[in-house]
């Protein structure tokens, strides 16, 4: 096969876990006779420092042009901590998103039987969990009007949603719903907000059409909770823009660092993926970004394209990376020193030999 | 010191729990000669059925002239799960909050010694955690515009603040910062909210008149995970009113139980205490609902009023309730058949013989 792929390593860590995604899938290009080839774009923080733009137009044509997309992490502290920069590195991130109709957030959550130490949750509450996040990522209170009075003293944000909206998105969680445990938990603040409440009866109605799933609520509060009390109860979770946000990050505490979650956002014609992490720049250039979540990323990219057999191989070199202990320190690994680097060079031999791959 | 306290059962296991609380109030009032009474109010739910308003004008009314109110909990699945109800229990709660001003909800978060095992977190994640979250309540996404469009297709909320709102709660959370460890952290979204980032803008401001309290700030994606892999980090949180009760439910589990959490909503003229766990709809009338955060809610009642021996006496009978495992069954009490009563019962007897009470 033939792929074309955009990548957008971005900010603080974003370039140096980027590169180990790109060795990987380098190394399967090469073990399968793919014809990969990868071009680069400037997005968020970095973007801004060299042409003024966040998601400058040469970034924007080459992600529509590509076959798909892999995506680092946006964000600089300076913004953050500046309330009135009219210019942010996160307006590309969403930017792209939305010109590119990324609807569809999926964000797996699954607890990996070598790391269940990792985790502050006892491993009775996380064995066997495995989930799949369905996040709504072009709508809602991120892509609403937003105003600010003359003065500066007022500021508002719109949440907004309709039903098309909805309905696109449920639909897939749905399906995957069906192909997994044929359990929906729609999430939302129904008893609050009009837009949570168009949620609820979208899906609801929905439910008919996917009679072998059963459908269930959560208010988000309630839900923060139940994450971390059972999270066993979940299958497919489904929500709005905002709440998969909070709640997917929440969840990365099942898996025992946030530097193992991947994602997919995929659209009708686009696709990209990325490690749901941000830009963690006090780890930048230190060589102790953790690299899987990327190389999860560039696993669900294959799955996406079809090469399933492809995407195995991938999750089996993390998964004896983290067997072996071959690992960042932020899984508490038994041998000082492993850098990212490293860590996708351990990834990149497996995918070479699989069966000879040991401690070297 | 003479006390008038209006009682909002609600619906649930909300007047169940509230019983208990006014069940050690009453205690107290003896043993320390104050003179507390009691007029009762519908609110939610249950008032729906009675008079059609999920907050009568009585209970209004009620509220308003007493001194001081005690809430338990409204919500009722049937509306939950109907996204049509023009009328819902919520309704009634948003009001009187709105209608007493109540905008500075005080939730705190304290790991029990004797509780560390209960929560699904180790032991040495949570041990010596003691939080006070301030969740703005009268404002944000819960009172903004909120609109529905004619063909139902479509529906919007507004998520606004003023400058007003954010000094008022963030010079009671600073002054809280003030007489605790000296830490405030404020949590929002303002990489991609104006609202976030008008919060961080006046929060800032304000910190240089509290030039002894360390100011940081949080996104709340990443509040939702260090909450659980980070707890110790925290003293006051500061935020707007739906991460808030996001916030505060997830922390709950730092606790082990929800039924453990007391808040206080305050204005300028009025205050209501109340538990923060909900209605709870499948344990109503079984005697298994956690009287606890009602009667710590009634603990800081007492501390409002000035009435620290009091309350401190209270806290003392909590401890001991839970150090003797006389406990709801939420808590995995040694014992069978601790029921909310029991609990309660064992309070009112501390209070009257503090250095007596033990098992029986
Ligand atoms: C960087 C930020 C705008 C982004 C979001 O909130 O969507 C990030 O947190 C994510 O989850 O991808
Ligand atoms: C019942 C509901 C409206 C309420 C809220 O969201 O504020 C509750 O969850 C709370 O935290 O007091």
């Amino acid at each position: 096969m033939k792929l074309n792929i955009a990548v957008l390593p971005g900010d603080g860590i974003g370039p140096e876990v980027t590169a180990e995604a790109v060795k990987v899938l380098k190394a399967i290009a090469m073990e399968f006779n793919h014809v990969f080839t990868f071009d680069y774009g400037l997005i968020g923080a970095s973007a801004i420092d060299k042409t003024g733009n966040p998601l400058p137009d040469a970034s924007l044509e080459l992600s529509k042009k590509a076959d798909t997309i892999l995506f680092g992490a946006i964000g600089e502290p300076k913004y953050d901590n500046d309330p009135y920069a009219k210019i942010r590195p996160e307006q590309g991130l969403l930017k792209l998103r939305k010109e590119l109709d990324l609807y569809t957030n999926i964000r797996p959550v699954i607890a990996y039987e070598d790391l269940l130490n990792n985790s502050p949750l006892k491993k009775k509450y996380i064995k066997d969990v495995n989930i799949c996040i369905y996040r709504e990522l072009t709508g809602g209170i991120y892509f609403g009007d937003k105003k600010v009075s003359e003065n500066g003293n007022n500021a508002s944000d719109i949440c907004e949603y309709s039903r098309f909206e909805i309905e696109r998105i449920a639909h897939m969680a749905f399906k995957a719903a069906q192909s997994r445990k044929q359990k929906l938990t729609l999430i939302d603040k129904a008893n609050v907000l009009e837009s949570s409440r168009l949620w609820r009866k979208v899906v609801k109605e929905l439910a008919s059409q996917y009679q072998d799933v059963t459908l269930d609520f959560l208010f988000i509060d309630n839900a923060a909770m139940q994450v971390i009390t059972n999270p066993k109860q979940f299958d497919v979770i489904l929500t709005e823009n905002m709440f998969g946000d909070i709640i997917s990050e929440e969840a990365s505490v099942i898996v025992g660092s946030i530097g193992l979650l991947a994602s997919a956002s995929i659209g009708d014609t686009h696709a990209m993926f990325e490690p749901i992490h941000g830009t963690y720049t006090m780890a930048r250039n230190k060589g102790i970004a953790n690299p899987i979540a990327a190389i999860l990323s560039a696993a669900m990219l294959l799955d996406h394209f079809g090469l399933y057999d492809e995407a195995s191989l991938v999750r089996e070199g993390v998964e004896k990376s983290l067997k072996l202990h071959i690992t960042t320190p932020d899984l508490n690994t038994k041998y000082d020193n492993i850098s990212t680097s490293k860590v996708g060079d351990f990834i990149e031999d497996f995918i070479n030999n699989p069966d000879e791959t040991n401690l070297n």
